[in-house]
């Protein structure tokens, strides 16, 4: 299977699990889980489902764990995504490509939407006909603590206090991997943890992996946001510049944040070298990272 | 022990394990943190933790497990209480007799700490010296079901497309069912699932103990906004007649709504014959919910 096979199955597979895990659009309250599903549905890179998967193949995870454990990993993304659009955060319009969901519903909607996604996540993490209590458990702590206030909130809150200031090329690190890349590093995690015992070596291996694929996405993006327009994004380009928030490009410029992406995914691929062969989709999602171009 | 010793007893160990469960205020990000402290600790009546722990003693569940689980089941509660407090949903200034969380702090701060608050609640679930992975799995799903969109995010969602509408006592009771309901069931079966398996006749009688319960703390609460003031309450009085929204009291009357209060505590005490003295503690909540002033 080429990559791009490999993509597309894997894709095809996370919409039908995330259709399965959000509450049907019929449901009461009807609004609400039509906006969940609004947010979450036809849309987006899905690259934590992907990570996960790709992860899940070294410790040969089951089909079903990995799309429970995709569809809570991306669940929590979208939350974090429709509660950072709100007006009281980043107030943004634009979000893969189709208004934010306080644009399209209102802010109380919105909030909500994101509140419940959380829950949802764990509601699909805690899916007996797809993973074991004891796996449910593990991936549960995994995700709650990717998430929460020494993860991806915390990194968000970070974030927002450091607008107008400038930082530290370490403070901007930290700040991401707090806020990008504890969730990216959650999703290998999952995805191995999904299957066999991947064992603490390994899961040091997968963690110095993504930590170079969260840093290289976040540089990434920090390049996007300067170099492409909002249609190709599908969210507003520049904003970071005009926010005053501080990025790549603005401390070290554009040059050195394209050599910098190029050498994190040596080193994620690096990291890569004890498992082999079963790493081909990882070591391919690294180069992905790098070279998107949206 | 008096009921009055046993609940300060409780009280005092649920308010260790908050503390225990919640990062420290000096752990980065240290204004995050500090807020989560803020909205947290030292207020509110700990209905929850209180049902939880008398749930717990009909299983003989350990000390530890209740501790966690009450610690999560305060942390849902109040991160809920934080966002419905903000400006897009109740603005509402007061809350547990202090400035509520965008008040003291400001709006991005107090969508994080409910954001973080609810993570944290399911990396306390997840606590392997409380808990064994089985037990944690199944509290979790207990959780995540009672606070999500078919739960306490959907009952608010009803809540807020109510306002300003004529509700019939039906679909008021459904929102509250949902609302403030689902959260307090999953008090009780949590305490019962943390112990030995309680087996599904034990979890019904106690679903009907926590339905009629859960209706007399939202009739007592319609009661109590037009017939205490602010200080007492400890949260703004007359805000739901203000704000147009439907109450038992708008709906049936004070007096029926007394009557209905006094008749779902007889249904509570009903419930929890099968289980004979062990369930004193419970009976003994049902008539503090029924008899608060506050």
């Amino acid at each position: 299977m080429t990559f791009e096979e490999w993509m597309r199955s894997v894709l095809g597979r996370v919409e039908t699990a995330l259709e399965h895990y959000l509450p049907g659009p019929q449901t009461a309250p009807a609004q609400l889980h039509e906006a969940m599903r609004y947010a979450v549905l036809g849309g987006g890179k899905r690259v934590r489902p992907l990570l996960c998967h790709a992860a899940g193949e070294l410790t040969g995870a089951s089909a079903k764990a990995l799309e429970a454990a995709s569809a809570a990993l991306e669940m929590i993304h979208v939350y974090s995504l429709v509660h950072d659009d709100m007006p009281c955060m980043d107030d943004d319009e634009l979000r893969r490509g189709k208004p934010t969901v306080h644009v399209k519903y209102d802010e109380p909607t919105a909030l909500l939407v994101g509140d419940a996604l959380q829950s949802q996540a764990f509601v699909a993490l805690t899916d007996g006909a797809a993973l074991a209590p004891a796996a449910q458990a593990a991936l549960v702590r995994e995700l709650a603590l990717a998430s929460g206030s020494i993860g991806m909130a915390g990194g968000q809150a970070i974030d927002l206090a450091s607008v107008g200031h400038a930082l530290t090329r370490e403070q901007l690190e930290t700040m991401h991997r707090m806020k990008t890349g504890a969730l990216l590093r959650a999703s290998v995690r999952m995805g191995a943890l999904a299957g066999e015992a991947p064992g603490e070596q390994a899961l040091q291996s997968l963690d110095a992996y993504s930590a170079a694929v969260g840093l290289a996405f976040q540089v990434v993006d920090d390049i996007l946001d300067v170099t492409t327009d909002s249609a190709t994004l599908g969210k507003t380009a520049g904003k970071d510049a005009k926010d005053g928030k501080p990025t790549y490009v603005s401390i070290i410029g554009l040059e050195a944040s394209r050599a910098l992406a190029a050498q994190l995914r040596s080193e994620a691929h690096e990291a890569l070298v004890p498992f082999g062969a079963r790493a081909r989709r990882l070591a391919e999602l690294a180069d992905l990272v790098v070279n998107r171009v949206s």
